[in-house]
């Protein structure tokens, strides 16, 4: 099985548990909809591919931590795209949940996403329970408060937003979460996975930017050019688009860099240079060929 | 220590841990509101009192399920009284916290309390890791899909809302947790508990009926008559005032039935009593005792 089949196969699970008979039926077509609506799944292939240069040896819980980080993901987009927020009509080329659901229901998506992650660990954790406290705690560092995705959410809300605490918040604290939910998941310690999640964390983030400033909507499946609207801090702001390139392309070698030696760690490079690639817009791509 | 001294303790340290250095300081000031801003904790001291009636031999498990459950009540209460829900100024006679921090940071302090809970019980969880997973089962179980409390709320988004399914996943499920936490906690089978906390929560939801029905605001502390506005279904509605009475005092004598023999039994029956007997809106009683 490969590792996107392992991962959408925990997502189904989970997604069915939530959809189980007696569920309000519309909530549990949001949660779906949120889902399964074409996401590059690159957090919790992330997640996977440290599990496996870690050995790997309880494949369901690596499955569930990574399963996990995607629900958790998920919640935070649909949140996000709310009216009170981005108020983002598309989200990967199709309605975003509140578009397509209303808002009650993709409030409440968005909670039982978050529920349905915690969910996930329990039952895997009943094969591993010595790793799950460790788990369950970096999934909750990176995701909630004080330095999770919640609190980037909430950094633009306040009167002074710090660029560097922001994103790291925002985008980074999940891919640090997803390398060390795999090493805690095949029974490793996680610390010498930390700075390989926080430099593609920041080169994703980069990359986001570059993509909203540049990219035309239809390439990006959301509504663009929403971080200038919004006046939200961004590298592209801050180091022009060559200056923001520059920075994404130092940030995707010295992740490689980061990588610690283990058996799976030639696989594991390539894996991270292959993600890279796709991390450029297309638009950036044509114009730096041409 | 009396229980109610546990509980605030062990959400004092949630509250805290999520307001460290780093935290964007207005999201920490709207999750200590929506935490600290008068519960009558009704849940975590049930989910205490069946640990104690257990002989709660981990003290510090059951103080996190009792904060848990009470994280995962104020992210309901929270997120209920947004706008597009029940769009509730006040709560607790104070500004709900959409009214007091804005729509952004309600939706973001409900999804950090969430979060919060199942951190306390990762944190408390390294203690007794085996009882880990089934007490994280029991919470999501409780407050998640297929029938949690997030499922119940959802249930008034539905073009038909089954009254018996919507009540015990709105309010119902919660109180179930609580009981069931509480016994699994301290080491014990929660399968026992499961009616206590069914009946207590079919109770609590028909007074919350009979109380939004024939309250005024200053006595709810939260704007009342609203079932009826929104055309949910309610107790009252269904039976009249005193078919619902009768129905609330039938349920809290099954509810005292259903504590299983124990050690700790007699105490907990008179906790139930006690809690009971203040289940009865004031303008009930008044009008009763003329």
């Amino acid at each position: 099985m490969t590792s996107s089949e392992r991962i959408e196969g925990a997502l189904e699970a989970a997604v069915a548990r939530s959809g189980a008979a007696g569920a309000p039926p519309r909530l549990a077509a949001a949660i779906r909809h949120s889902v399964f609506s074409g996401g590059a799944r690159v957090r919790p292939l992330l997640c996977l591919a440290v599990a496996d240069a870690c050995g790997d040896d309880t494949p369901e819980l690596a499955e569930a931590a990574a399963a996990a980080i995607e629900l958790l993901h998920c919640a935070s987009l649909v949140h996000d795209d709310l009216p009170c927020f981005d108020n983002a009509a598309t989200r990967r080329g199709k309605p975003s949940t509140h578009a397509a659901f209303g808002q009650p229901l993709a409030v409440l998506a968005g909670d039982a996403l978050i529920v349905m992650a915690f969910e996930t660990l329990a039952i895997a954790g009943a094969a591993a329970p010595l790793r799950l406290p460790t788990l369950m705690a970096t999934m909750t560092w990176g995701v909630g408060m004080p330095s999770g995705i919640v609190a980037g959410q909430a950094w633009e809300s306040e009167p002074f937003t710090p660029l560097e605490p922001y994103h790291r918040a925002k985008t980074g604290a999940l891919f640090v979460a997803a390398t060390m939910a795999g090493a805690v998941a095949a029974g490793e310690d996680p610390e010498p996975w930390v700075a390989l999640g926080e430099r593609l964390g920041a080169a994703y983030q980069v990359a986001d930017d570059l993509l909203d400033a540049l990219s035309n909507p239809e390439e990006c499946g959301k509504p663009t050019g929403s971080d200038s609207f919004l006046r939200r801090p961004s590298a592209v702001a801050e180091l022009g688009v060559k200056g923001a390139v520059a920075r994404l392309e130092s940030l995707v070698a010295s992740a490689i860099e980061a990588v610690p030696e283990c058996d799976g760690a030639e696989a594991l490079r390539n894996l991270v240079w292959m993600q890279a690639k796709r991390l450029t817009p297309k638009q950036l791509a044509r114009t730096a060929a041409a």
